[in-house]
């Protein structure tokens, strides 16, 4: 009757902001900042860091592809040995601007197109696998339950972690039904709430025909960059709490 | 009777290169490695460390200002507070390429405008040696003997590799003479290997004027991005071998 | 009796945006907008364009240095000749965005440090004419009165439209008290508009100590990117409405 | 019996510099200048002009994605308005550093991973008529013949100059042999110059299997980039000045 909650934070960039991360730091209990490719920086990694370091909050890696024009949401190909480099680089700045905080990086978790493709392609799913496990084999890896990402970080005998989104549709086959879709964000905070109290109940995700496909979970993604992400990730960690679960970093 | 001979490598970016860095690593016995800010990029650095590792090349990692247009050679103004967080950014992104090679990092060597404001202004100084300690307190850091950079690392109780410039005239306070006046950088490879020889038996620095300034020497500095540099720095190996020398990392 | 109001818009990048645009455009009737170095995008270029056009809002380019994590307010050392090059850049791309959007660029104003720098120094102001006069001699350029930026302008033939600050503090010599000091960026909508309305019917600046400078005044700038910025810019538009002044671009 | 030859040029970037871009300006017509996306900086476009014009050599933009890293060879997914939106912006810039250095823009090529979009895909080659034709209706677009950007370029009223290449084989379709293919790129000057004689006496592309393929050739394009791009080129204008043709820009 645990579980942890996990958002992606320090997504600004120089003089720009992206979502309100000391409000979702009160709420979150895992952290996936950005590591200056498709955005952050070093000072805002270093402040991100040291925001959760205050509030217990576990920290990950979020690297991306090297696109900050496009958010990380656009696919830019690449060959396996520059997305290993690419991901191992992001997650050695992140473990030293935690260093510089007084924290310390536990997990890492693709973003955007890169998390995609590691949904779907295996050598790229293995090229993020290959590329946190040189640089440390202790990191956990958060995966979508049943993809590529997953078959990868334990083929590298990585500790995986299996999440669901709060806020996203489910196609009939286990994957995120794409964002340009109609339906594909929720957005009432209720809705979101109860959906994913029923998902982790039932360890099971719900796809959009109602069908369950059985999965274990082991945290919950909330997004922080709409406007109602507060908002909703505060339906989300009280409804659980009603139900009974208490919210922890799986790191812990 | 042993010395190191270091030099900047893994400038290039994207499709571009610079300098001859294969040659130089046949040559060099520590590479300093551009850390993606003012040059390199993660597939560079780790081709680079793959490279220095099959030579028994020390690594190090060559922190600059986030400047790529002007190659870190621009002052750009930060806070302490920033120059800390990027420069421990850069260290922990080489590690972590260095670790997908099978190298490691052991020494920081700050790089164009950086290095110069660290020899000149106690508190970039200071903020560069924090964030080498807090990164890895292991590290030794290369310096300009007798400068600020020099009293911040021991201040902060880091190792100390003292280094000079085989091709770079000194004014008479011991600072390099500025790239823009003449005679500032010699190109004459006879030239630059006497005069290294010199400084290295005699234990000084040889200002313009022919003065000698006493310093403990550890490391001297070939640079890689000229059109001699090879030639020059074989020069200055076969030089220092016939003067009895080993050439050996510092941080074997 | 007849006065131009002016702001700096299209300040985001990719996923970023700074200050509400679309609110502003509404007050306005002058927009100086960010040409992708410190700041903006070709899309939201060619968007902000659009929305000025249909607004029958004058358009002008907003070059700054090339330092977008910076957004344009630290000082980049650039020869005169890189600047020259870097501002007409910037005009000649926004006036193709301007095209597409079936309007036209009527004026420059240099962002951020290089404004600053070409209040300051006059190679820097006679680089910033050269490279309008280039691109093309019809191009108004906004400045603050009686310092370097105009005296270039006029020396290179340009016309000249001076400007206020809203919401700026003025030193005793005329140059805008430095950001960082207490009392430099009046918050307060009220206090913004009764100055405002001062300034321009005396024709003359108002220092710190209440001195003032007589100066030709042609526009006034509002800030488009802190929270207050949509009432501040509609309590000076209407302050000055009701002292009788008519809001209209100065290009008209 | 006129014929021009046109490369890729102005291909560095801040430090780095790609060919020999002065030894080409010596043997090329009409040069295709990066505008600052894939390559190329305010400065070196400015310089690039300078030295055309005094080598009567006419000036193309060369736009291409927004990709430094990748050299605008990887498709970067956009939607055909924040292609438009690029490629104006591109030009425009280039407009206006020609403009500093004395020289005009007469025609604008697509570069790399555009480029071949552009040849495939109707809504991106539209996408890039549509910037030209707003920008400046009378710059000529450098196409290769048959495919979907001279049809594009066609119905946008533009004025269509039709390419081979040099040192690049043909497929059956009239495409480019993909660069990865063994035999893409033609490396030997001598075999390089007769095929290109050859194509432009006959009016036909030659593909791979010595099929001819009629087109309209009006420029010849040569690489800047590779170590034998300056004996190719020179070998490729002394063949065909030995076979009768006169070199002369498409644009004079």
């Amino acid at each position: 009757m645990r579980i942890d909650l996990n958002a992606d934070l320090g997504e600004g960039y120089g003089p720009y902001r992206m979502g309100d991360d000391a409000a979702l730091l009160d709420i979150v209990t895992s952290a996936n900042v950005a590591c200056g490719f498709h955005a952050g920086d070093p000072g805002l990694m270093v402040a991100t860091a040291r925001a959760a370091r205050a509030r217990g909050v576990s920290l990950g890696a979020h690297p991306g592809f090297d696109d900050r024009r496009g958010f990380g949401r656009r696919v830019i190909r690449a060959t396996p040995g520059e997305i290993e480099a690419d991901v191992a680089y992001q997650i050695g700045a992140l473990q030293a601007c935690a260093a510089l905080a007084g924290h310390r990086v536990t997990h890492v978790k693709a973003h955007g197109a890169l998390a995609n493709l590691s949904n779907a392609e295996d050598d790229v799913a293995r090229a993020i696998a290959r590329a946190v496990r040189a640089v440390d084999d202790t990191l956990a890896v958060l995966v979508m339950p049943g993809l590529a990402a997953e078959r990868a970080a334990r083929a590298e005998g990585l500790r995986v972690v299996r999440e669901i989104y709060a806020d996203r549709a489910y196609a009939e086959d286990g994957q995120l039904a794409p964002r340009g879709e109609p339906g594909a964000v929720i957005t009432d905070a209720g809705t979101v709430a109860e959906r994913t109290r029923r998902m982790v109940e039932e360890g099971a995700l719900v796809t959009r025909s109602g069908r369950r496909i059985p999965v274990a979970i082991d945290t919950i993604c909330v997004h922080g960059d709409d406007p109602h992400a507060v908002a909703t990730a505060q339906a989300v960690r009280r409804t659980l709490e009603e139900a009974g679960f208490t919210l922890a970093p799986f790191a812990g």
